[in-house]
């Protein structure tokens, strides 16, 4: 099953008082802030933190056209919760992150994003175009997850 | 078509600074946030607005299941946008909503959520659960959209 | 008194679910984005709103350097509030900015903040260098407090 | 000095591309969201998750009623901060938080808050009332910070 060479990134995240709404539960856009940081996490841990990301590739960030989620049970102030994320499919200038996160060990939302690889037009600034996803980047995702992070380190 | 008869709330938003990334773009979680004010619109539109809501029929809000998006382009801080919201289906105890966002008339994000109707268990006040949407509810929006909302209010 | 003469915005601010936490009250830092919102609208009264005011001067923003706030009273979701924003206070290359937040007439929250008129440094983009405020910035503050915007508009 | 006595609490933040603003520096108000959630891990610091606290003492909170702050210098997303945080006077029913965040081991921002115990009112559920900070709350802060909270636990 190809799902298990996926590089997965795990986020703890611990829910704070102001993600609440009212009704004592995750505001659910709050959700969103989570996946977009797990979205930086996962460039992050294959080196590529976004400050960075953006500077070398000259792009102004990897901005969604696609969003799915389904909220299966709520989550309160106070608990902590884990985000699994990973890259399901790259394309020619967008890919798909998946988002899965779990509390006390039980599935509770699930998010999909198509991002796409962005950067300023040069004919116009105030334009944003896609651009095709550097092969390097993609191969720091493949790389990982057939050799793992921590084995290919110890090599060197 | 079935769409016609929908009541459709019409908010206007004035896209703020802080709504935007370093993108300069809406930080699309943000955009839920204008979508949820949405929702909120058209019930008031009804003569519901929240709290009222929530008292009257003992609920704790009306949280989501599912969400999808489509981010067709990008919007701007000092731009100022329109969002058309309707209630696209009723079920025994959810509903689904549609949001499309225009900018300057172009349709720039489409949004549907689906909630449910749902209010704290009796037995475990800490648990949350739908209940079936109140016949007087959802009669609100079907009479408002056959006669209109002034109409009705002179004839009374 | 000299606070007569200052340049008043009046922003009417519905007040959403989600600017709320679970005790049910405006969940503080969300004053913050509705007084930030308010200082833009101040701007855009003498016909600078954000986006022409930062291309149109070359500065990055009016980023705080001092804040302050009294909480009186709590408001609620569903709660319709106004804010009057005034300059207090202009300096070399900073200005203050008062806002009260009115809920049902009564005085609710209110807030002083000193703010700098900021650019990118030409030696190193990444730095943010304070500058002086435009005198014509200023102007439009003082001549629109004598005589009225509409009034002037009309003698040109 | 009673400064070395309080019981401070460290928390990092690692700044997220969703806390900055078209500046590409934080958005002020994101501040106030770290430093609320550095409150309440002062609490938990001392046995008190929030959840727990309100549940314990019948709280609906601890609202704010005043708030300074100084922006010293400007963070990025991407950049880890450290906040150190500390209660710098309890009284009656309310309490002072001293927060400071650190980039690099700099100070760059400072903040004072004054917040109180609140619980809803008896007579009108609606309304919120301050109340005397209970005895035992404030010692666990005292006893932790002579001892040390590893210490005492081994002596159990």
């Amino acid at each position: 099953m190809s799902k298990k060479t996926n590089l997965t990134n795990r986020k703890t995240i611990h829910i704070e008082w102001g993600d609440c709404d009212p009704a004592q539960i995750v505001y659910f856009p709050r959700y969103f802030a989570y996946f977009d940081a797990c979205t930086t996490g996962l460039f992050k841990k294959v080196g590529l933190p976004k400050r960075k990301m953006l500077k070398t590739y000259g792009i102004i960030g990897v901005p969604l056209v696609d969003l799915r989620a389904s909220f299966i049970a709520p989550s309160r102030f106070s608990d902590t919760v884990v985000v699994e994320s990973e890259i399901t499919e790259w394309r020619r200038s967008s890919f798909s992150v998946r988002h899965r996160l779990f509390n006390k060990g039980v599935l509770t939302v699930e998010c999909s994003e198509i991002r796409v690889w962005a950067a300023a037009s040069e004919a116009d600034p105030e334009r944003i175009e896609s651009k095709p996803v550097p092969r390097e980047v993609i191969e720091r995702f493949s790389v990982k997850s057939l050799a793992g992070p921590k084995l290919r380190r110890k090599k060197r």
